[in-house]
């Protein structure tokens, strides 16, 4: 099962809201289909967003390709499609560089562009998965023989083209046969830990525990917890790591009990541009998502409800930064401008 | 519309477990009924659960009395009656403070006991308010206008006869006419603060915010909370705080924000014959709690699940605990066994 794939001149997505009890594939024929799985988020993760955009792209550019339209009116179609696609969140800063990497083939080659922005977005989906398993060789390292490491939301194959960031650093250390634990945050409000986390784990054989998130301090105070690690939305250049909301709290209570607090993810998630988390922009998503659970209300109607999707974890509480290049320690500022101008972005 | 109310020789109770959508009294008619209600939480809070159990030592009495056995029966099942409702639940002190407040009287008093029974358990339900709104005094000192209060689960009137401990700090605030606005954790697995505490809040006319509680860090990081108040279900000699699962984050990142934390409570739930938090009993509930959030399956059904219900607080991470005798500061042991030996418990 793909988190997502081209086939048949339509983009399938893998419904994440219907995981763990369904597995169903999406269409998208258009890119506004693409726009609505990503809002809605039927595909999410950072990289997936990204390479599910890009995917977006190809289906306009074969949409106006098809209606046979002049250059310009192609180009104004295009541009629409680029627009909306960033639109739909505004967090993890993959998806702005998956459009970036788009809209340069596009400024490049008028001439059988749609082959062309396919066989870029297909790059784009082969490159993710040889990333992660890099990331996962590089991370393994990181995690001792019989360890307990704790996860927040997913950041999994499902969040990514294939393998996953975090999931993927504990799943090379399993496949290297050493044994693992993983605690598991159900991650309020969507239950991305316990809905899909937990179901990959389960897939791959993997031994794990579904907590509440507001448990992860009870077991790192009774020693049960021997390391941290998250994926991330964004990386601002000072190091500071913006992902799903609570990471920050699992970050804080890792450092007050000495425990490693590692971020997995692969350079296009770092953002230079960006200076420091104080500049990131948080997704503030719908309440329900907080005062209905699984869709049942539990909240009083006049309540007033807040739902950030995002927080920012400060550099000093990250132990080390897990990428496809290798392990960047502190000083991360340094660490991460200098894998970002070796690497071929 | 009360928490509990002992009228036409029946305990009625206000069913918790269908706040905030129904407001629904369960009437109990033998202490069996308690001891359920207590176990599924129906009736919860650690005030409230030991005035329900006092309540359920008159039914007991009450039914023994009616069926006019002789007294050796009536000891043995008055025995076992304290015996099964000192089995519901294994965290909270106050249960097993009042069922010795009621074996007190059982022990004194044969002729009338009925009667006398009743007494003590009106007794300790009046005294209960009159200590809450003591405790209310002492700690809206503590609150400034205008602030930011966090609190986690609930620790209102719901929770004990009347009035609140936690709660009921920022509710005489309140009535004192400043301004507050409380953070309400939702408070995982079973929704307290979402539907407890945000309904109290709501029937008050208090402003206040339901997150998730994976959010508290988030807000606190962005200065938006000026203090943290919680309950207590057990608080040990050395000040070591049990309380619902989640309070030991809370108290966490209180610390590393610099923002005090507070801990309200009766001196019934001071333990000094536990003397510290390793030695505090914490009880561990169903996995459906967690797995199966508002009734809705999230997790696969073949993951493992923990479900810890209660944590444990240090000493060092408590600011002052808020009694109706006054505020304990640090160093809280001299200061717990001081109030205690002054106290006429």
């Amino acid at each position: 099962m793909k988190t997502l794939e081209f086939r048949e001149g339509a983009l399938w997505l893998l419904d994440q809201t219907r995981l763990p009890h369904e597995a169903v594939l999406v269409q998208c024929v258009g890119y506004q289909d693409v726009a609505d799985a990503i809002r809605t988020m039927k595909v999410r993760g950072a990289p997936a967003i990204g390479l599910a955009a890009a995917y977006g792209v190809v289906l306009a550019a074969q949409r106006l390709a098809y209606e046979g339209i002049d250059a310009s009116a192609f180009d104004r179609g295009m541009e629409e499609a680029l627009t909306d696609l960033a639109a739909t969140r505004p967090t993890a800063v993959n998806l702005f560089w998956a459009l970036e990497r788009m809209r340069r083939v596009l400024a490049e080659t008028p001439p059988d562009v749609v082959n062309r922005l396919r066989h870029e977005a297909d790059a784009l989906l082969a490159a993710d998965e040889s990333a992660n398993r890099r990331m996962g060789d590089y991370g393994s390292e990181l995690v001792p023989d019989g360890a307990n490491v704790l996860t927040h939301c997913n950041a999994g194959a499902l969040a990514t083209g294939a393998y996953g960031t975090a999931l993927g650093v504990i799943r090379a250390a399993h496949d290297s046969g050493k044994r693992v634990h993983v605690w598991v945050d159900e991650t309020r409000p969507l239950f991305q830990g316990a809905r899909l986390t937990a179901w990959e784990l389960q897939e791959l054989g993997i031994p794990h525990t579904v907590i509440t998130d507001s448990m992860a301090g009870h077991f790192m105070a009774r020693g049960r917890v021997d390391l941290a690690i998250v994926g991330a939305d964004r990386i601002a250049a000072n190091g500071d790591v913006a992902n799903k909301i609570g990471t920050y709290g699992v970050a804080t209570l890792a450092r007050a009990h000495d425990i490693p607090f590692y971020v997995a993810a692969p350079l296009s998630t770092v953002d230079l541009a960006t200076s420091s988390g104080r500049h990131i922009t948080l997704e503030e998503r719908r309440s329900e998502e907080v005062s209905s659970p699984a869709g049942v209300p539990t909240t009083p109607a006049q309540s007033e409800v807040a739902n950030p999707a995002f927080d920012v974890t400060p550099a000093r509480l990250v132990t080390a930064i897990i990428t496809e290049v290798g392990v960047i320690r502190p000083p991360l500022p340094a660490g991460l401008s200098d894998v970002a101008s070796r690497s071929n972005r």
